[in-house]
């Protein structure tokens, strides 16, 4: 059943590459109320896409962005898992543009360090990616006139403004979502040429606080000795958040965390992960995390509170001899295992509350979210069957890794619909995702649609 | 000789209000090259004031905005100090224009909380104070057909941004600028109805870095764990400044510091400040500075080390999950008794490159100057002879009070025409000076132009 299927991908590829172009042409940018009509635009280019396949592919309006959901018939004789394949159509915005090469609505095919590569804005994220996906599906029903299983297609149009709408959406339409694993296409290869199954991601907790000292902006020849500086005492407060050890010192932080498992921890060690590169893509020569866990485990299995933003008094060319008023900080913590974002949030701004000194007031941002981390459900037959596929594909073993990042959907589908997720990307760690000249390699796309095709073989077989 | 000047001046006083209310008109901000022919006309408004006094004024040019500088007529019989008067006829800028109760160049004589003001940009800095003396000057001419001593002024146009030509200018002009004593009127009571001398006043010193992690803006999830965090570095770093006594922790930033002698402390605090009022104008419950040192200490007499500003990352609505490549500082330290800025600038900088982490690097801002503290030569008998005469004027002993702000001329004066300073002003804290709605009291005006004429009898007598 595969071979056919794998050779049609081959031979199909440049037409497959003209639709990707065409989809990526859409400037589907979801946080900027200008480009709404292009983002309804691409989501009727993959009702339309989805339809060509055999699809019946519906639109269905939300408060924000439209979902677009298929649902594929079960194959004659019934095998296999149903799957519910999830993706995103709309992309970050571009700016800065003039940091482009060229213009990232209109993308192109080029060789770069000696390999070719499509760069345009959702190139990678996520419309090369999930189009990996629907184009092997296209290959499977060209060839055999069906899919080995049932098949369903979520596909949202908000996942980088946040996903709104999602969580409703799957509520009020859990009967029609519900499928038996989820499949996602929006995560990175742990290294060039290493096929990756996310085993566990890690969750987030935002915050934000204002410090508030004087009545007023003071002058420090005035005032400069008598007054407390807000400046100066959200330094403190930033700075008693981690011990010398890097860990860091907020009681109770570490209550839900435990250690990777040895098994665990061999899978990744063997996976390819390449330090050194690693930092120095970022231009460090260490890890700089928690002394005695690896880079690795840092940036996968360890919490962390990080200051995302911070700001106070005068920013401008040149002095001026103020005591400001106010101090300003944005954090956010990564979290693992069971840490509880709510119980995370109170445990910090109980620490920060019990440093405040006279005079001194504190407001807390009142709307932001959380997400607790994810396992995924490795001990599923289909995560093996797939990471046996995916090594045949790839000549190489694949590995189930850890990621730092947080991807809310795979945790949304556990508790609003009861699946599992399995998420599965071959997007690489220079894809410049979110940044100017963002790019897929062609490597990732070719392989990565002969990947699926041999996923689903496998999960139906 | 001095009742008929005070007579003059209390009957003059309506036409010495409308004298000022037209100086006020004019919108001689320095800063903003916008107004410049307004600051030339401030400074002609002067040559023609002191002109119509009888002295030969003459405007002359520099770099920047003129010196307006007049020579009076020895007396006859020559006695006293030869005195040079300095001021400033520029005024800060207005933003923001929306809190002024009324155009700020239109100005008004109102009655606020019991007492009459005149409101208005400069009303107090500093074209009210200096009009004090003009005032005087004039009522001793009208009176006497002279004045009692020798006299020389001095009028600058760019004290509110930074005096780049003053010093050059006095340089130049040493010999004709060059007298025996200088006087000041750019400074306030240490309360409301308690004349005073200023005996000492801080320097000060700027600084400013940035601090480099990462080759670029991280994104928290993929590096969050092993990134260094620039943000938290340099909240390490600015908390290590001070230990928890608020004493500066930076090595030997105290070397050059001494103690307030018992004898000028005793005057201090008899000196009316009142410590709880001072604290509440702020917002504040107690003093914040170095333990065991009081309020009035900690603001006059002990050096500081201040963060004026702070920034990094992300500042706007929401989340941004960046772990930024930079994090910035602007700090000023006032310095006290014999502390040399360069030598605290090295002392601070060596302080904070030996709190940097590996893959931390620092830039420092190199065209920052500083400014050491300056103590007035209060043995001269010529500050017993004012301190007198004020303590007649307003019916309550004059003080020799400290300053915790920096008046750099009075230094240039010591070091590049080697006279002594005594600065005298009438302000009071409520001024709003550099604040919108900035006012003078017109009993600072009325008391504080006869107070410069008993002065003048006192240092000529």
């Amino acid at each position: 059943m595969l071979d056919p299927v794998l050779a049609r991908i081959d031979s199909d590829l440049p037409q497959a590459l003209d639709r990707l172009t065409e989809f990526l042409r859409i400037q589907s940018i979801s946080t900027d109320p200008a480009y709404k009509d292009e983002v309804e635009k691409a989501a009727d280019w993959l009702v339309a896409d989805l339809a060509s396949i055999g699809f019946a592919a519906e639109k269905h309006d939300t408060p924000g962005h439209p979902m677009v959901v298929a649902h594929g018939q079960a194959p004659d004789e019934a095998s296999g898992p149903h799957l519910l394949f999830y993706g995103h159509y709309d992309v970050q915005p571009v700016d800065p543009l003039e940091l482009w090469d060229h213009d990232p609505f209109d993308p192109r095919i080029e060789e770069r360090d000696g390999k070719k590569i499509i760069r345009g804005r959702g190139a990678s994220d996520d419309k090369g990616q999930l189009m990996t996906f629907v184009e092997a599906c296209r290959a499977w029903k060209a060839v055999h006139g069906s899919l080995p299983l049932q098949l369903s297609f979520l596909f949202e149009g908000e996942e980088e403004s946040g996903s709104p709408s999602l969580v409703p959406y799957m509520e009020e339409n859990a009967n029609a979502l519900k499928a038996d694993l989820a499949l996602i296409c929006d995560t990175s290869m742990v290294a060039p040429g290493v096929p990756s199954i996310a085993s566990q991601l890690r969750g987030m907790l935002k915050d934000e606080f204002t410090l508030k000292g004087p009545a007023m902006d003071l002058h420090s020849g005035h005032y400069g000795g008598p007054a407390i500086n807000p400046l100066r005492e959200i330094s403190r407060i930033i700075s008693s958040f981690h011990d010398v050890t890097g860990r860091v010192a907020v009681e109770g932080f570490y209550d839900d965390v435990e250690e990777v498992p040895a098994e665990i921890l061999r899978q990744w060690e063997a996976s390819g992960f390449d330090e050194a590169d690693y930092l120095a893509n970022a231009g460090l020569t260490r890890p700089h995390g928690e002394e005695g866990y690896s880079t690795l485990i840092q940036q996968w299995a360890r919490p962390t509170l990080e200051i995302n933003g911070l700001w106070g008094g005068y920013q401008g060319a040149g002095t001026k001899t103020v005591i400001p008023a106010e101090a300003h900080c944005k954090l956010t913590c990564r979290l693992v295992g069971a840490m509880d974002p709510a119980d995370i949030r109170s445990k910090l701004r109980a620490h920060v509350e019990a440093q405040l000194k006279p005079d001194l007031e504190i407001e807390w941002d009142m709307d932001l979210d959380g997400s607790a981390a994810s396992v995924m459900n490795t001990d599923r037959p289909e995560f093996e069957k797939a990471r046996l596929a995916l090594s045949d594909e790839w000549n190489r073993e694949a590995v189930f890794s850890g990621m730092g990042g947080s991807i809310p959907i795979a945790g949304h589908f556990k508790t609003v619909l009861d699946m599992d997720a399995m998420l599965i990307g071959f997007a690489n760690e220079d894809d410049r995702i979110h940044s100017p000249n963002e790019k897929y390699d062609l490597d990732s796309y070719h392989k990565g649609i002969r990947s699926w095709a041999r996923v689903l073989a496998a999960l139906a077989g």
